[in-house]
């Protein structure tokens, strides 16, 4: 399995404004290099926090990159994943919807009747008691043929995958933009590390459209 | 007046951890980039609340610097200043020592007691009724002859200062690690915005060291 991590923050690392409502950080030469990383997956995964936010679709929407994933024999769009411990997807959410194939992650704590009301919309993995031990729930999806791993954030989810080891790369795009405010969610949120901070190594840094590309590579990637 | 923001952030644009203690970013690459910075300003500005966690001397460290300085007829170090609205700078902190000039700039909320303790050490500057006002403490400054004005955080500060129209230039070190949590110290913290989000241009990108230097320009700059 390889786990990539990528998210746009603005010049001050925030991934939207403290009201949480999503902000035009990268312009369209990201989304190009946003969509195609997502062609090449097999999978893409967010937190709850973020469907309940912004309610993305998480499918790929240049034509002809469809066409390729089906020459290859792959289904139109990777799988979506939602990490949500106790079941709060809307059953309107976008990712829902039955353009792919969704997975999602809960814990002990979600009630039968929440995983009832997404169980003919969604495939349901079930792995931690309180929140989703994270480590598990991404073996199952491993079990199910899920190699390339696509997290599309938000910072609580984020900073859990790097807590548990689990990134093998980060690409961030910085935006021409500032957010502030101590309260915006950041790239990666939590508690915080206060030692034994995760090291990177940057492998490349380039200018995409009016913001910088920057893609890390972990101990492990 | 220009005024340059410096600072160095982790991967996921965090100053410092949640315990607010001072984390190494940086390596010695981008040390000796800012101590040319802090040698080619007139003042070096930051908040009482990197004061108060960091306690920084905020001098040039390069004797060759300090010569050219001299050469040029300037001050061997640049002047420091706090902006401190309650004059809460310890009498005993770094930058109060005799390397160089300092001004404090407090606001009306300063007791005459504590402006007192810190008369005989710092040039007392007063603007402002509740918080310093930025713009009448600058150009106080500015009215001393200090032009080209440096400002090294932290983010409470530097978000203030975006919100005031103050910064010409960002200048961002962004280091090879993670530091995580919602409550640790970003690049600008504050309120936050919620629309007209200040744009910026980048102007140069470069690897320095072991991280990313991302210069950005303002509106203004
Ligand atoms: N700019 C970008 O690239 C970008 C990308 C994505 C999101 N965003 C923004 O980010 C914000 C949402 O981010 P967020 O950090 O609040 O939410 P998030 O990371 O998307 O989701 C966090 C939620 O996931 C659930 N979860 C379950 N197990 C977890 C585990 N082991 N570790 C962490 N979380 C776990 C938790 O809720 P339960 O306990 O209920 O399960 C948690 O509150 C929105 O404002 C959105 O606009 C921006
Ligand atoms: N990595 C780096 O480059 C770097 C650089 C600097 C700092 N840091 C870290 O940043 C943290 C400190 O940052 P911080 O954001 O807490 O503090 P800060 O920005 O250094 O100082 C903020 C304080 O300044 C005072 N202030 C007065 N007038 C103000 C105004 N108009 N706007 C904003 N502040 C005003 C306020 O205290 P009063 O109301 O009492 O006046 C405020 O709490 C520390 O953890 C430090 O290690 C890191």
């Amino acid at each position: 399995m390889h786990v990539v991590v990528n998210a746009a923050t603005s010049a001050d690392g925030k991934l939207s404004s403290r009201r949480r409502e999503q902000i035009p950080i990268s312009g369209d030469a990201d989304f190009t290099r946003v969509d195609r990383l997502r062609a090449d997956s097999d999978a893409v995964v967010v937190g709850v926090g973020t469907v309940l936010a912004d309610d993305p679709h998480l499918t790929v929407k240049e034509e002809a990159l469809i066409d390729e994933r089906r020459d290859r024999g792959e289904p139109a769009h990777p799988a979506r994943v939602v990490v949500d411990s106790r079941a709060r997807t809307p059953t309107d959410a976008a990712v829902l919807d039955d353009a792919a194939t969704t997975y999602v992650c809960t814990s002990e704590r979600a009630t039968i009747d929440d995983r009832m009301d997404l169980a003919d919309r969604a495939e349901l993995v079930t792995a931690g008691d309180d929140r989703v031990d994270l480590l598990r729930a991404f073996a199952t999806l491993q079990a199910q043929g899920l190699e390339r791993i696509m997290v599309e954030g938000g910072g609580e989810l984020i900073f859990s995958l790097f807590e548990d080891g689990l990134v093998d790369e980060l690409r961030v795009f910085v935006g021409p933009t500032v957010i502030g405010g101590r309260d915006a969610p950041t790239l990666a949120d939590g508690e915080g590390f206060v030692a034994d901070f995760p090291t990177l190594e940057l492998e490349s840094l380039e200018r995409v459209g009016e913001g910088a590309l920057l893609t890390w590579r972990t101990a492990n990637g």
